[in-house]
């Protein structure tokens, strides 16, 4: 088994070194699966794994009836590498500088690129707001429920777990607490499976709401190098979790804030296993999960988990809109756990907007609809980068996001995003510095930009303004 | 003016031993402010300070031109009297049995006598479903709304501004912070105000969901005294916060939920004053507020706050829908971290929910629909006194609520509401067990009933077989 592990993985690396080294271009045919099953010695299903994780990293494409091909890759930029972290765990302190920075770069006039947020013209808004009359109108006793225990409308649940049938093993209706966002239901689970003063594992860098969401609950975040395609290092979580001491992990492994990455089935499989031996409990956020730029849609660590111990959380913010509050956690074998914390933090969910967002996915207009956003937010990410590549001092490196909408830029050591934030606010760009994502203090030379929006002349002016500033 | 407070108070109390003699009866005339104040010679408006006590404590009430009258009260049962308290601080561990109370209360053709809901049928939900229906339709920009900073409706806001307006001094904009529910306003004030082992005030006793609040933040519970009539004692806050360690109170002033207790104004000044000098901030829960049977609304203790130091709480569950899940609080000097702890909690608050609401109060049904919903559960609240009378065992003392719909029933000492529970589901009649209402495992001889449904024949069996089921 260890050794099927590595064959298929030193081909995969190979034909990656082959992509990168020049030797097959984008858009160029990659030898047929049985040429290399028969040149290598390997099993047919051995180099489709090795060729899904090239799917899965954004290096290759499957298209139907003619084999893998070489993806289009926009700007010959360097990613930049995943950062050795601090060994130990730290205590946590952003909160206040996050929400100084999430007001300033809400201003009027100041160009949007600070906060994951998507323009309001992307989303299905009007239909939304037309559904939230013709539910009450035809559900005319929705208000009635009336219990702290379970408000959770069957209708949504129901859509969750169908959502959930490509998997191995779909979901359980059961397992579903429905929450006030993604953001509730990544704290109640939190709550679940720590006790204040524990060690909870972080990506490197991590979106910064993990962080806040430690602070507030006296957690320490232990930081693991993540890398930019294929998101947390598996072999850096094993040495992590071998002393007992880590209680949970908190991750994005679909399409990661800040960095993009992807996490490959195979890891995915292993780091379900690995934690479910060591009794580390697993919360992921899925919230990118749809939002993919490949060919197929990622699965959750959660469609690899047999122990019931991972807790997949998401909502409809970066989808349908993030004014509905509307998020979901499934919870496994905490759902009584998480269940209690909901009610007692909040009580239940409103039915009436747990009801529009039901409809509006029975409908099939949110697979409609995320079919041409994920195209969109595609476009506005490589709109993004060419822009960072033209206006940028020439030292930058930055992701190649393979879902998502929002780019990680790795600027030259000596520039301080954070000392430099007030300037950009003054000529009318927001950003989140690179601190932000790091207990430890790292990333004072990085930023993250919000491409959630048209790349409109205004934006690349803005971008141009910022590059000035930062070659400054 | 430790001499004037005297005065006044000696002169309410013997008032209230005339009435409680049955010197002067139900619907009689007290003796008019300018003869007491020339028989007593004392200042008129001693004598009205006097008189408004009384009035607080639900037992004169004021007619317009014609003077002081006394109250009707229902039954001759005696109340409960306040316990005295365990001097300590203890852990809190509630929350399952509470929750398997919930659960088992709600069963359909179980007697809704244990949680605290109205019927919905006295509420107005048909407005309110046709609300969202309009609001989304003629605010087709709302969904929009996308930061997590600040997505408080204006609207809903000056509302809430306005029904302050009758207090000493109204309260601001900017110190709001709307919320999920008033559990959520609580829990969000009680994480910005206190430290993890920090001890917490509360009534004694207490609404059971307060406890949970204090078991999953880690905090300890310190039970005061206090009184059916009065609430909290002050005397007794006074001690128990002379040396330091108490770092917040958790208090439900207004129609206290188990006792129906009203604090008088004086005290409310006091405990204002005393709370603000040491340091000590308090946790308000206002929600049954709106809902008081005397001629006129009492004031929150936040109406007495001059320091800033009183986090008021409240929300729609017990007037317009618990399904809403709307609330907010006004955080005084505390409003920045408030605001804090609810971005990291579940980001905004939904603003089609917060239009609604905000539509709803300033058509002015709201205050129409109040007028209405006081007299029926006073009504409700009546027919159950008088139902318990009949039916339980001769030695039953209970409350005589000045507000709200719950009703704390006192029985003989050898009676366990807490071993007869299950008994009681299966004859189909739900209650809250007394024990759940205190940290130190008191009042397992009492238990509160639900009086928020009207009083139908179905509803007197329930009493009677529950009666019987007491006394076996």
């Amino acid at each position: 088994m260890e050794h099927e592990l590595l064959r298929y993985e030193r081909l995969a690396e190979d034909l990656s070194s082959i992509i990168a080294g020049g030797n097959l271009r984008p858009g160029e045919r990659l030898p047929s699966v049985r040429r290399l099953s028969r040149e290598r010695q390997l099993s047919v299903s051995t180099v489709l794994q090795a060729l899904h994780q090239l799917e899965d990293r954004g290096l290759v494409e499957a298209r139907p009836q003619s084999g893998y091909f070489v993806r289009h890759a926009p700007a010959p930029h360097e990613q930049p590498n995943a950062r050795s972290t601090p060994e130990e765990a730290v205590p946590v302190d952003v909160s206040q500088r996050l929400i100084r920075v999430l007001q300033t770069g809400g201003r009027p006039g100041v160009a949007p690129l600070g906060a994951a947020l998507p323009a309001s013209t992307l989303l299905p808004l009007g239909a939304l707001q037309r559904l939230y009359g013709s539910v009450a109108r035809r559900h005319p006793r929705l208000l009635e429920g009336a219990s702290h225990i379970n408000m959770d409308e069957a209708a949504l649940t129901r859509q969750l777990v169908l959502r959930s049938v490509g998997w191995a093993g779909p979901l359980a209706a059961n397992e579903f607490v429905i929450t006030n966002s993604c953001t509730e239901a990544l704290g109640l689970c939190l709550r679940a499976v720590t006790q204040r003063g524990d060690t909870v594992v972080v990506e490197s860098p991590t979106y910064h709401l993990m962080l806040q969401l430690l602070e507030t609950l006296g957690l320490k975040a232990l930081e693991i190098p993540t890398d930019p395609r294929t998101g947390l290092s598996i072999e850096a979580l094993d040495v992590a979790t071998r002393d007992g001491q880590v209680s949970a992990c908190l991750l994005v492994p679909n399409a990661s804030n800040p960095l993009g990455s992807m996490m490959p089935d195979e890891h995915k499989r292993r780091l379900a296993k690995l934690t479910a031996e060591r009794g580390v409990a697993v919360i992921e956020d899925d919230i990118y999960g749809d939002l993919y730029f490949g060919s197929k849609p990622p699965r959750p660590i959660k469609a690899f988990d047999k122990a019931g111990n991972v807790l997949l959380c998401s909502s409809f913010s970066k989808s349908l809109s993030p004014a509905l509050r509307l998020g979901f956690v499934a919870a496994g074998r905490y759902r009584r756990q998480v269940a209690l914390h909901k009610t007692v933090s909040s009580g239940g969910t409103n039915p009436i907007t747990q009801l529009v967002v039901a409809e509006y996915l029975e409908s099939g207009s949110y697979d409609r609809h995320l079919r041409s956003l994920r195209r969109i937010y595609e476009r506005q990410v490589d709109a993004m980068r060419a822009a960072v590549a033209r206006h940028f001092p020439p030292a930058t490196r930055m992701t190649q996001p393979l879902g998502g909408f929002v780019l990680w830029v790795e600027l030259p050591d000596q520039v301080d995003t954070t000392a430099l934030y007030d300037r950009a606010i003054a000529a009318g760009v927001a950003y989140v510095p690179g601190e932000l994502f790091s207990a430890s203090g790292m990333y004072r030379n990085c930023l993250r930009l919000n491409c959630g929006n048209p790349h409109t002349p205004a934006i690349e002016d803005a971008v141009r303004r910022l590059g000035e500033l930062l070659a400054s």
